[in-house]
């Protein structure tokens, strides 16, 4: 009966195919494709041998995010934000939270005076962009910090654990995991869970689209987050078994 | 020996002082100047009979909000965002949470084609200036749902319950409630929590800062949020009740 | 029969009342509401041990201003200047004549390198908030010096005489003194007039609204502004008496 | 003795050179090159069959102004406001003036639904581009009423008076007329003064850049400027009396 | 001896290999990876049903395109555009030409009043993203216009013959085709040559990055150009061969 | 009979009148207003002691342009770049070109560590400003170096050949020579062509308006250009030799 509640025919705890391509492109020290069924997200790593003015010479480094979805990465075309002149307010928000949920599992004094930035965009959306974006730039992250440990430019591991991140919402009554666009453009409550591999919250945003959601659905939605962010570390450590 | 935790000498559970005053600028239809404690935000209302352009033509009305730190509402000067020529991902965050919070309490119907837009500026700052506005944009909301319904612009009220907001944080190892600023720079997980006079939530935002949190950290804020946003509402009820 | 003139009953060499409230928030080194009547604005001096590069290195200090209207200050709602991406040209003559007026009456060499940003924000506009802008921002100046000299920074008082500023206009035919909205919007000549209590001018701008003005009409508007400014005077002097 | 006052030999109440050549290009509606001795500003008027929205379908005509000033019209090169990205304040204010003490001489119920911008570009500056500006668009205005009224598009003149603007100072103690450079990057006052042919003021800015300048001072600066305006009017007569 | 001249190896008449990937993303009328080696650009084609204004009610459609490079698509990191606020120079060149010459292949008159947008966004750079993007653009273009016919929202085939792109250049003396990165940052000169499948130019552009160059040099290089656009043309046609 | 294909009356091959006037300005090191008929820019160059970021400390020098139009140089009013905020692509794309064109003919380490800004400012518009602003810009160069001899602050000419631009074009199907607005805004082909005293091409960019450009026109139009380009190369040495 559930089974016909969503439009893609999942189960009200059924994460879409999650897919993680290392090595997408050439030139970055980390370059990922993640894909959350029809969601694809191009995730690069680029290192740089300096620090942001409030970091200069304190010896540590730091963890940034960028965000951007292609103009025709949805259904209708929308404005080129370079085009328009700025990043609009839900860009900004976004690459702020790929930012802080990555700064969580980085040792900044073990990184060093370097800044590694996590260039997420969007090739093709279909709901739980910012989800997919940290999931893959993590990997992404992995993968620069082994370039750099690689040439002997750091000698300490600055990565502690591991992050990923999906959506929950309450679906025509019902509490589901990882929203696509047809149930994210037609949900009562939308929740974006972060959290590490020792199961603690790096971050939670939930909003009330329709109603107001009570505390038995968040206890839900926290529930089914919890099993797909495990399935997500999963992934990611699937991914980065093949050196 | 918790009386000596905070450093405002505040109990784990105790509120800042709360100061709702209505009127405070003449020429805005709602208007009101809210103070928790050192942090005080002006929060106008300003009825226009204009949307959106994509809700033109649907018989609704908007309800919109801007944020905006004076330059030297904090400790030190910050740049003027209009000199900068942009507001920036922090405010932009902030303005879209407001909107979001008080249209969760408005019949759009009901309302007709008008915008209601609230402007939240801090005039002093001292943590908490989103859950301070949230709670006293509501407060003008309502003044200028008032007015239109003096002048029989609208005959049904469209304002259904009250939404107040309020931050819980765990400091140096305990949950508390409604940061002020030295908490809030030195704590280990923030979350801004917006509730409906009915008990359900509007929004959760959860950071954590250092630390991840556990599930039984998440439960404690909580209930802590669930206190002090009841004292909330009972304080914007007060300041209601005289016309 | 005069006293029917101006829409608030005043005469015709009648200022409004003048307030003028010291420390009205807490970071800023000086804090000043000032008010006209119905004009309210906040003035901030806030000091920073740099200069801009054209000073540097010269042992020089400079004073700077910067003017900001809330949305919701005036009748109807203005655009946010920091949402419309920049300053007007109106908000850019006005802070540019508030930071002329100051340095007219501060010795920048006995300042030392440091900058004063006076930052003067509009909450509740009703005519003459420039007036009232350079008038208070001269007071928050002098905190913002008074709290240089108790922490020994400076030794010599950088500051010389005392600036403010009044409007004149001929209003319906009649030089009136201390414009409001509703005059400065249907009168032919407004003046504004920035002077010291030397008795020099310091600035000087009128503009013909309607016809344009003879010599005896400048010379009348001169007599008014000068009488207003004394007022203005004592009023900063006994703000400035108790310490 | 007063001869050698003056770094240009010319005596107190010497103005330079004016020359007031129509038709400098071809395609604007009237055109200009005004020089005040080695200030030169192309003055074009442009007429458009459309007004600002505030003016919209109420009969009348709008005129406007817009000012720039080439990278390489000053001795030291300044960077271009287009690639800047914004146009700075004193542009701003500059061309605000210009628009305003131009409106000042137009019935703009007689011009009808049209705007008429005026554009002043500097092509090189030696002091009193604001001035010659205004005295030179106001030829172009005229010519520009003139090709109206040929084609028959108005048949009442819209131009009553004429206007012109001088730059008085005190340089060296000593109240001079149409300052140039060398004397107003070293005076202690300045003024800018709109004036018409019936000897009413239109717009007065005077500024204290050194001491405060006293009523005296005033006088004989008011003077001087009514001389050095009633040379710039017959410059204009004699200008405009060949079609 | 020419196989070792070129830093890939390739014969001087040698192009990269060219794959055309139709379909490669999921929301536009047309969507078209290309690869000229290791140089990869998504082109998608959004069609939309108006006109810019300058076209509006004259029955003619509109082709317009837009250029973006990933920030890391390069060797080294570049700024994003949209984070910066402005397009830079290189881009608005690139995606005007772009723009022009798939004009050159449309009948706006059959298109009738909608546009096509080409969105041309790089996802690796290694020389020549420009003329790969226009040879793409080419065949997301033809899809979109399929789409629309079967549709049978047009009734005539709007495109009549094919364009494609390549880069010649002067490589260490020699004439040289299809550019790649190493190449490009090291030629003396440097031409991109846009023709249709008729043999005529749409567009030149060449440039002398060293030594100006001769006439017998552009000779050879016109010569490479039209070899290598029949290589492009040809594989365009097996791209689209299969529906 | 060609003799009356040209709205202006010239012979295929015939170009305008050609004016190259030094000294237009007073304070620039090289100044020269150029015209091609109708054509009027007003180049010119800069000379500053300073390098941009990516050349500081390798001993060489620097030569860029900028472009602008004003507002009324043309047939009806265009925005003023500086108003709407940033410059075009139009405009970007031009003052690329007129850079690159005049880097060719200088030798930049015999310049030193200076930058030579050629601000090309069309005062009135017929067609060709592009090439216009190059053939005047580099005699203004050639001033400016002049000017750096004279004070020795440079011992060894910098400047290698002589460069001159023209525009030619397929008009009514016949090859034209230097295209005035009538022509350009109504021809198939479009050419500018930048060679130098050698008989070297340094920019060639044509664009089929029309119908795509066959191999015999393209060399047609090339045999024009080089005969355009000696009379201009002749009328720049002309203006050259009186010193």
């Amino acid at each position: 009966m559930n089974a016909i509640l969503r439009p893609s025919g999942r189960t009200p705890a059924q994460m879409r195919e999650v897919r993680i391509e290392r090595g997408y492109t050439r030139h970055a020290e980390g370059s990922v494709l993640v894909s959350f069924g029809g969601t694809r997200v191009l995730c690069t790593a680029s290192v740089e041998n300096r620090v942001p003015g409030f970091l200069r010479g304190k010896g540590e480094g730091w963890v940034t995010a960028e965000y951007g979805m292609l103009p025709r990465a949805t259904h209708s075309r929308s404005d080129r934000e370079a085009a328009r002149g700025k990043q609009g307010g839900r860009t900004l928000e976004i690459q702020r939270l790929i930012g802080r949920a990555l700064r969580a599992c980085i040792d900044r004094g073990a990184l060093g005076e370097r800044t590694i930035t996590l260039d997420c965009d969007v090739l093709q959306a279909d709901g739980g962009t910012r989800t997919a974006a940290i999931t893959g730039a993590y990997v992404a992250l992995v993968d620069a910090v082994r370039w750099l440990r690689a040439r002997k430019e750091i000698n300490k591991d600055p990565i502690f654990g591991a992050v990923a991140a999906v959506s929950v919402g309450v679906y025509r009554g019902v509490p589901v995991l990882d929203l696509d666009y047809a149930e994210d453009s037609d949900c009562d409550t939308d929740m974006n869970v972060v959290m590490n591999d020792g199961g603690g919250f790096i971050e939670l945003q939930g909003t009330a689209e329709g109603h107001a959601f009570r505390r038995d659905e968040l206890d839900a939605l926290l529930a089914l987050a919890e099993q797909g962010i495990g399935e997500l570390l999963a992934a990611q450590r699937a991914a980065l078994e093949n050196t």
